[in-house]
Order: C-alpha cells, then sequence, then structure tokens
C-alpha cells in the first residue's frame, strides 16, 4: 500500500499543473501548463532510471529495458486537458500507468523475473482536441491514421501551428519511436454506468461510430442598424438553426443509442454592429451503430439544405474525423476479467462513447482498456471527479493486466483472434 | 472641377490602405492599416498648412485658422472600418470634408473673406466599435458622453486595450481638443430610399432608438461524447434559440420600422468535442420610436427567460450603449435645403437607422448630417458601393453648407431652436 500512497501523492500533485479555482484544470496541448505536467513525467522516468523519448509529434514514452531487444508494452494515456477540464481524464491513465509500471519492475527485480516484453509508458500528445482539431492526435500520427507533416501544421485559433507550440514548450523531439508489442490504457469513464451498477471496472468492449460534420454557413456582411430584415442573409441565424437541428436530430432514436451536438463555432466578422458573412462550426455526432450515425447524418444534410434554400445563403457541409466502430479483443477483456477476480474486484464489459489513445493503438496492438467510475458521469468539466479509492482499484487491476501482458499474455496476437468482421470494421476508418 | 478631380483621386487613394481583393477595405480602429490612413490624413494637412492635433482618444483635428481665436466649424467623419467592411462608410466623409474645407479656404482667400468661425477637419476614433465597443467611442468621448478613462480600458477580442493598440500605432495624443461651434459630416445613406427615389442628397432629420442588450448564456461543460442528451446544460442550445427570438422579434411590429439582430458572439470553450460552459452575445435593436424598442426589449426578455427555465440554464441580460432618437436642429436641414437648391441637386429629408459621429456633435453643437445614395442599400460589406458622380454632388453640397456654418448660418444656436419635448430627447440617451 506505500506504494499506492505514493501514486495518489503524485495524482494529486499533477493536478496542480494548470489547477483551475474549482477544483479543474486548465492544461490544453503544448501549454506552458501542459510543459509542467510533461517535465514532471519526465522527472519521474528520470528518478527511476528509465529512457525517456519524445517523438516529433510530442509524444513521450518512458522506456523500461527489462530484456534488451525486446518490444514494449506501453501503458499510459494523456496529461493534457480540456480547457476548464476536470483532473481526471487523461492523467489518471498517465500517472496509474508510470506506477503500475513502478509496481511491475519492482516486482520483476525481487522475483528475479525477465518478462517477454519490456513496459514503457506512454504521456501521448493531444489527446483532447480542444485547442488543436482533431483529437487524439499523437497516438493516431504513432499508428499512422493520422499524417505526422499535415497536423504539424494544424493550426489553433490564434495561428499557432502544433510545430510552434511543441517547438515553443520544448517537446518537439526526435526520439526514436519504439517497437510495442501491447498497450493497455486505464481511464474514467465518463458516463454513469459504473457508479450506477457500483462496479469497480469497465473492460472497454467495443467503441461508439463517430464523426464530425465541417459546416460553412456562408451569409452576406450587412450593416445591423441600415439593412432591412428582408434584405439580410445572416449567416448567425441560419447558423443557430443548424445548431438546434444538430442537437434535435437525436429526439430521432432510442434514447441513449446516440448524441449529437454543436461544440465549435466561429463567427465573422463578430462585430456587435455586422450582419454575421460567414459561421464555421463543428457538429459531433456519436452513436452506437454506424447505421444510426449515417442516418442522422442523412436527415441532417437535408434539414441544413433546406435552411441555405430558406436564407438563400450557401451551406457546405463536408465528413470530417470519420471513427468507425472498433472492438477490442477478447482476448484482453477476459485478461482484464480474470486480473479483477483474482484481486476482488468487480467488473463489467462496457463500450466507451468518448475516443481514447487506446482506440488508435488498437488498430496496431492488441490493447486493453479500463474504465474506473466518474462521479454523476460528467467529464470535459471542472466537477468531473473520481474517488482516491476507486483509482487504487483501478491502479491495482491496471498493475496486473501489465504485467500480465509483459510475459506474453495476449501474444498470441489477439488481433487475428477477433472475428474477421469485426476488424474489417475496426480498421477501415 | 479639378478641385473636385483631386477628390475623387484622394478618395480611390485612401481605398487602397487596407484594400481587401473584392474592393472592400478592412481597416479597423487603430490597426497599422488604419495608421495607413492617419498618416494620410497628418500629411495632407501637412501640405495644407494646417495645424494638425490629435487627442487623447485618437481624434485628429485639422485646424484652419482664418480668425484668430475663433471657435471651429468641424467637417468631418471617420477613417476607421468594419472587418472587410466597404470603401465608403466614414472615409467619404473625412475625404470630403478635407476636400470642401480646402476648397471654402481657397475662396475665403481669393475673396479676402474672414469668416466667423475656423473651419477643421476631423477624424473620429473608432466610429464602427467593430474592434472595440462601443461604437462612436472617439466623438462621444469628446462630447463627454462615454468616459475616456473606462473607453481607454476597453479591449478587443484578443485583450488589447484601446490605450495599447493607438500607442502602438502612434496616435494616442496629448493635443487640445479644439473649441467647436458647429459640425456637418457627409456619410453614405446605407439605404435604399435615395436610390430608389433618385434623390441627391438627404437631410437627415433625426436618428432612430437604438439599444443593445448584452446576453450571458451559462450553461455546464461536459463531454460531446460521453454526457447523455439529458443530462446536457448546452449553453449554445440556448444561446441559438435567444440569436432565433432576436431575429424574430421584428416581424411583431410594422414592417421597416425596427431592426434586431445579434452580430457577435463568443463561446466558450469552443472546443470541437466539448458541450459549451458559456455564450456571450450582444444583440442590437433599432427602431423608429423608443416604445418600439422599450417593446421588442419587453418580449425578447420574457423569451429569454423561458430559454433558460427550459434548459435549466441562467441567462443574464443587460441593457447596454442606450441611445434615445436625437433629432437634427431644424435650421440646420433648411441650410441644406437651400444649399442644394441653389446647387441643382435634389434633396429629402431622411432617418438614418445607423448611428454616426453627427449623432454625438449633435449634443452640443448645431449639426447638420447629410447622405448621399447606396447602391443596393448595402453597407458594411465589401460590396458598398456609390457613384463618383454622387460622391462630387454631396461634396458641392458639404461645402456650401461649410462655407455658409463658417458664417454663422447656424451661430443663433440652433439648439435652442428646436421644440422642446424633441430635445429633451435628444439629450437624455
Amino acid at each position: 500500500m506505500t506504494l499506492n500512497q505514493g501514486f495518489l501523492t503524485d495524482f494529486h500533485h499533477v493536478a496542480e499543473f494548470g489547477a483551475t479555482d474549482r477544483n479543474g484544470v486548465d492544461r490544453q496541448a503544448a501549454t506552458p501548463e501542459d510543459r509542467l505536467s510533461r517535465d514532471w513525467f519526465a522527472e519521474f522516468a528520470k528518478n527511476e532510471g528509465w529512457e525517456l523519448r519524445v517523438d516529433s509529434i510530442g509524444n513521450m514514452f518512458a522506456l523500461i529495458e527489462s530484456n534488451p531487444g525486446a518490444p514494449h508494452v506501453l501503458l499510459g494515456s494523456h496529461l493534457d486537458s480540456q480547457p476548464l477540464g476536470g483532473r481526471f481524464d487523461g492523467a489518471y491513465g498517465v500517472i496509474a500507468g508510470l506506477h503500475a509500471a513502478k509496481n511491475i519492475k519492482r516486482r520483476l527485480d525481487d522475483e528475479g523475473l525477465v518478462p517477454e516484453f519490456n513496459l514503457g509508458v506512454v504521456n501521448w500528445f493531444n489527446e483532447e482536441g480542444g485547442r488543436f482539431a482533431p483529437s487524439i492526435m499523437g497516438s493516431s500520427v504513432f499508428v499512422g491514421s493520422m499524417d505526422e507533416a499535415e497536423m504539424l501544421k494544424v493550426k489553433d485559433l490564434e495561428g499557432t501551428t502544433v510545430a510552434q507550440a511543441l517547438e515553443s514548450i520544448g517537446y518537439l523531439g526526435k526520439g526514436q519511436r519504439p517497437e510495442v508489442a501491447g498497450y493497455a490504457e486505464i481511464h474514467i469513464e465518463q458516463g454513469r454506468i459504473l457508479e450506477r451498477e457500483q462496479i469497480n471496472i469497465g473492460a472497454v468492449d467495443y467503441s461508439w461510430h463517430t464523426q464530425k460534420l465541417d459546416i460553412e454557413v456562408l451569409g452576406e456582411q450587412s450593416h445591423t442598424g441600415a439593412t432591412a430584415m428582408a434584405d439580410r442573409h445572416d449567416a448567425l441565424v441560419a447558423a443557430s438553426k443548424v445548431i438546434l437541428k444538430v442537437h434535435d436530430v437525436a429526439a430521432n432514436f432510442s434514447e441513449g443509442s446516440i448524441v449529437s451536438s454543436v461544440g465549435r463555432m466561429t463567427l465573422e466578422p463578430n462585430s456587435p454592429i455586422v450582419v454575421a458573412r460567414r459561421v464555421h462550426l463543428i457538429a459531433d455526432l456519436r452513436a452506437e451503430t454506424k447505421h444510426d450515425v449515417l442516418e442522422a447524418r442523412r436527415i441532417l444534410i437535408e434539414q441544413i439544405a433546406a435552411i441555405g434554400e430558406e436564407h438563400e445563403i450557401r451551406i457546405n457541409v463536408q465528413d470530417f474525423d470519420v471513427r468507425e466502430i472498433q472492438y477490442y479483443p477478447v482476448e484482453g477483456l477476459e485478461l482484464a476479467e480474470k486480473s479483477a477476480a483474482n484481486l476482488g474486484k468487480s467488473i463489467r464489459r462496457i463500450r466507451t462513447m468518448a475516443g481514447h489513445d487506446s482506440v488508435a493503438m488498437n488498430r496496431i496492438v492488441p490493447t486493453v482498456m479500463l474504465f474506473i467510475p466518474s462521479i454523476d458521469g460528467v467529464s470535459h468539466c471542472e466537477r468531473e471527479f473520481s474517488t482516491d479509492e476507486d483509482m487504487l482499484h483501478g491502479l491495482d487491476v491496471l498493475t496486473d493486466v501489465g504485467w500480465e501482458m509483459s510475459f506474453g499474455a495476449l501474444k498470441e496476437n489477439a488481433l487475428q483472434e477477433r472475428s474477421k468482421d469485426e476488424y474489417a470494421q475496426g480498421v477501415t476508418a
């Protein structure tokens, strides 16, 4: 328990980097606050004598060599947060990963064992995508599903590129990416299921189908005082109707099977006395099935066209960031269930509506994704909360899963064990 | 006509400062582009041998001393523009003012006359208010209806203050404000009336009653993917309903008697995968009567409260920038009508829906406001247009009005001649 007490101390220490007044953190990707948490991660690795590498998209790897030359099983998540986000989202997984690795390393040393795979802990760059869209950027570049050169050019709303931002905090690295044999991530659920059912651990079986719509509403700029109402082509009025349609589309489906929203919107020229000429917004659609996402998309595209006609305004809609359902390997679920059972923790299978770095990693290596309960199911906000006790339950299970994976528990290439149908859906996104 | 040809050359030259691809200008207050137009104004005054003063809110005065110690009749408008605004709004009035003053000065010299009042030309700071709200800032500070210290602290969306921005372009002056005996301004109509009726000049008899509503929608930040639709308090959805209500409220009144819109809106955190916690927007209400503005405001406040209840979201609404109807002095209208008649130009009385620097000046000195036709009535956009011919008609009338005012045409203090009721409405804003 001394070891795990160290985890809690570290967890609450990291929560001070970018801490907000109301118990949250604001530690967006490649900001000075993100740098503080990165420096802490590097220091942790150094103190343990682990090798630190930072790659050319800002991913940080703390690598432990127990079996020279063997590939690594990585544990981790991300230390960046949403603006005024919570302390738990991402950070829990990285810090739990560091302590799980430390626990495993100590046990290996104590027992004089050499594992089949080396361990490593990863802090992925820009999982949140709040400052630089799209989200899950670092891990997606790592697995090759996003183009690095393109991502380095992505700009935030102030026009700073990813490359410039990483350079400015000293984390645009050149380190070689480790060869990876498996990946395990633990995260808060960000939903109410585990809390409601009073279950310690969720083993994630699949991720929802998600996609975004990039919507550009092109009206005509004019004077808010001098232009007759009938003569206007107000992009903001049309955009407001689009936003309400995006919100309302969920009502066409059975409850809880789909979510839809607009979270980002910019307005030009955004002057109090000028009718807007252009509104750019991003709609987020996520559902349990690809069919429902496509159906919601179909309804919206029809409704958006009607809004454009009504206002004599052009509205461009483009698909963006499509992520097909990803099934996690059954062997990983079974491993998590065995570990939980051995440790006396309750566990259930659960889907994830949110995206995670593990969704990217699951494309290339056997991956295990674990959840712990979130109080009230809230996330991406300051009152996001999980208890110390729940975090410790999760750390114990992650430690055991990491131990087993380093000894090859999933080495029979779990990717090949999955049904072909599921796998095909998982990799075509 | 040689003189007026000089006007056209200058007008089209100034349109190059901040010129956009589509014949507009982007010359927002205290930007490098605004500085170019200011340097040009200063150079014009210097070449004519006129005194230049820049006051502590960035207003520029080019002063001609023909009668030592006498107060000045000012001609002018503003050289700043909206983002992607038109070439005519404001700039026409300043450049016409410079050329009218030059014409008058030459005639005074030719005829060896000394006027009762000196002339001057003014370029008011930040009439547009696109970058720094509220609009009509420089002239309002000049007349004492806005507080200078407070205005210098106003920030743009990037956090730069008015004082910093003026300092950065070298136009935070210390010049003494001239004593003023009268004011005349010429401007594009920004509406369709003169064009439709094929009339050369509008003599503005009153300005509409206007006010803004500062609306803050306070929801709760949460994850767009992981938060159930029913658990959300989405500030953007509620704000979209508010925007539509603001737009629709005009339909409760007779056509053309009111305009209402939202032109500015900011969203927090504005992240693609986060449900918005706060939306801040500014609604602009303008009507022919104060009664209608107050009635629209009453309806909106009721509807906004209902939206807040429906979404369990707090919505704060505050009155802001209230401007009562201002009547321009009848003697000024008559002077304009006489000048137009003498010059063979058609003229009619017209109200202004848009605010102008003359609305501020009209509070303290006899003021004349003139309009020329706007093609299609569009303004605050790149396709804003008035013909060279119409601009020259206006310049002729402004020159004559300026001449008459410098000889005391309105000196019997026209402010006192107005009916007391009208005057009372004009100064209580």
